[in-house]
């Protein structure tokens, strides 16, 4: 059988007068969109725009519910309790299902954002919070998670289906998780690199960490790609081309997990 | 016939830690909930306690989405584009619907809540916003509007069903409007006070202005009362039983109209 | 010597429309008023208002600064750099100096709120930005810490003056913080016990925590009594009138320090 | 007497991981900055680099204090009452004025920013919140307003000093108003252009509206540009050399006035 993956990246970040990405011109290049819901980014007309965006790129659109710090960027850990963190998220994908259904789509998965991501790698709590607010929801909604995190277990425990993660443009750690943002070498931007990255990880399922020892990933259904990065438009392009070249085709992971 | 009619309160406007009203007292002499969405009033908890509170008492759930104005309490004016306010009242009314669907009951009715709800009453763009809005999520939900408005008249061309709101315990200018509550004499505070207008109101379609001027309101389908005055339980208690006694049958506006 | 102590609160906690505490009932029996500063609670109205009645009853004025979590009200744990925590405390104090100089009141303290100041118990950079912000601001505000924590201890290193706190109402673990709001024996409500804490901490510099283990305190100079409890002005009223029985003066700290 | 005007910009509009406008870049050509306060942009951390770059550079700091609403940018029309607009603008003030104090610079003038700044112009009560404010805090700030305009006719009832502002880069109503950001023609981005304009302001006190009639402004104190247009450091630069090369000297405002 042919391999597959999806690729997905964080878009509808602007807020009102803010504006932040580079939505328009990486959508011809992915193949499923994480739209920020209003909490850490993103505003209701912004999620609007970007839902029609993906519609007309045949791009899959997903919830990527953070933690209501703005200022933040949702980025910064944030000790909420279960059903703290339950209910914002069923807020937050609740209002994007509203515009999804407007504009004819179906959304097609949930990935925590930034701190909430990453909290949620290891915290058990925080993500039984993730998986009962998705299942309740909706439980046909697909949960980007890092393989072999606390998050994707929980998930999978909940009868939810799992996407696993790849970051393609980000530094990994011995252990598994990403190096932080406050580091030089996080975040990857030589296309050349993060496609041979993405070719490995989804052919062996590995990875080299930083310290250049090899992780064993497992399975991985879809790439992120940052929007945000210098570098991620041609970078998204290198990748789409760079799968296709070795024959991995490129979809959005509901068709094929 | 047996006379029909609804009554209203605002509810589920605590934020936090930042406590209002009495809804658990409140709630046994309403039929309609109006449920803040998160903009002016509300967050994601108390949305979902307020809607398994109204479901416990038999209470229809309505969403009652406002300004994003949190320090004003979305009573100050705020001048939106048509496309501003139609997606925030989107994403507000999605974010309820989804809390709804979780809890297992259905969104009756949709109430622009202050500053949104007055300003509709004569703006043409704006009763459109709320119009589209509405309709393009869910053409059965009811909107709530004063008679002879501008936002009734418009909800009515776009095919919603309008239900008439009279207010009970605030005092009328003779143009039809509300004496705005800067005003000592805007809240009617004496419950015998209150259930005599509201029986007025949907036995003779009239109301008297501040001034002695008698209005002509047409039919009355829901009666508001506001949770957040001081008598506010006793004057619910006191309107349920008045109305029930004049042989008004109270109950949810969507079962009449 | 007459021994001598401070008794203080929050207040200024009301936010718009959201109303909180019992401000004028409270500052007969108080003598220092800790304010919010808008970040976690208060507003600009809340803030003029708060000092300009601490100005009355002649209490003195000191800034709460917290964490930009007004939906958690500031109690949730949020990992800032130093340079996030140092700058908003350094914004959140300004704003309160302004208000002070209209008033004709001098900034007496800064006590960080909620989650900040028991983080800052124990983690050495949020301490030093705390101790940073101040200083910078203005040598002479003084700093209101537990006894014995990391906060005191830098904030004196850094050359300011240290109020040391004991809070009367509060339930205390051994390790000499305090048992978390969560559990039900947090809160000591009864104000008999209140002001009987209160003496011997003043008296003896011990309080008991909750597992009846002796805690050493040290010095106490200012006892912290909680604005938002329900017998919170009857606890004030008793407490004032308990030192004052057992010959403890009250005035403000910064009258003694 | 050599003719003097003072080249003012908007800066310090970031808020978090959300960056706005060219700030280093442009700081080199104008000689007061407007440092956005944090109510519709700007964050604490944003002051502090905004100031420690106006001091290297030179520029004269001012606070640029804005409506509630972040979302809006302070673009859009809030009805507040004279009371919420005065407190609001008082925190704002002040938390600059702090950062200003430890920074060693002195904080020159208030430029309301905005819908504010707008509304000022022909709004009595506001217009006496915005000089209440600022000579309650410190009467030796400039207000910049427009000439002729209601805010400038009470500022300087109150004592306070006004800098007659003309905004290079935006096109003018008949009536001296801008016009607005929502049509086409609104901004002006040929460089050649704002500085004949510039010119003709100062020297002759007079501009062509967009419909070709020639207002008379008189004297004519700060020039504004715009930092978010796209040729905005272009248009500084080319503004300041213009001034100079026809012998009009460019400085802080309060050298001049």
């Amino acid at each position: 059988m042919k391999l597959q993956v999806d690729i997905n990246c964080d878009l509808g970040e602007s807020y009102g007068a803010f504006e932040v990405g580079n939505d328009e011109k990486i959508m011809p290049y992915i193949t499923s969109a994480n739209i920020a819901c209003g909490f850490h980014a993103g505003d209701p007309i912004t999620i609007a725009q970007t839902i029609a965006l993906a519609k007309k790129h045949r791009v899959a659109v997903g919830a990527h519910p953070g933690y209501p710090d703005l200022l933040g960027f949702g980025r910064r850990e944030m000790q909420l309790t279960r059903e703290e963190a339950k209910n914002y998220i069923i807020y937050q994908v609740s209002a994007l299902q509203g515009f999804a259904k407007i504009y004819g789509v179906c959304l097609q998965h949930v990935k925590p954002h930034g701190a909430m991501y990453n909290m949620a790698m290891k915290d058990k709590e925080l993500s039984k919070a993730i998986a009962e607010a998705v299942k309740e929801l909706d439980h046909d909604l697909i949960i980007f998670a890092p393989p072999k995190s606390v998050m994707a277990k929980i998930a999978a425990e909940n009868g939810l289906r799992v996407a696993y993660e790849f970051f393609a443009d980000r530094a990994y750690n011995p252990d598994g998780s990403l190096v932080s943002r406050k580091h030089a070498c996080s975040i990857i931007e030589e296309p050349k690199k993060v496609v041979e990255r993405a070719v490995q990880a989804v052919k062996e399922g590995t990875v080299e960490a930083f310290n250049g020892e090899v992780l064993e990933l497992g399975k991985v259904h879809t790439i992120c790609v940052h929007g945000d990065t210098p570098t991620a438009v041609e970078l998204a392009e290198a990748l789409k081309k760079g799968l296709a070249k070795v024959h991995i085709e490129v979809k959005p992971v509901s068709q094929f997990i």
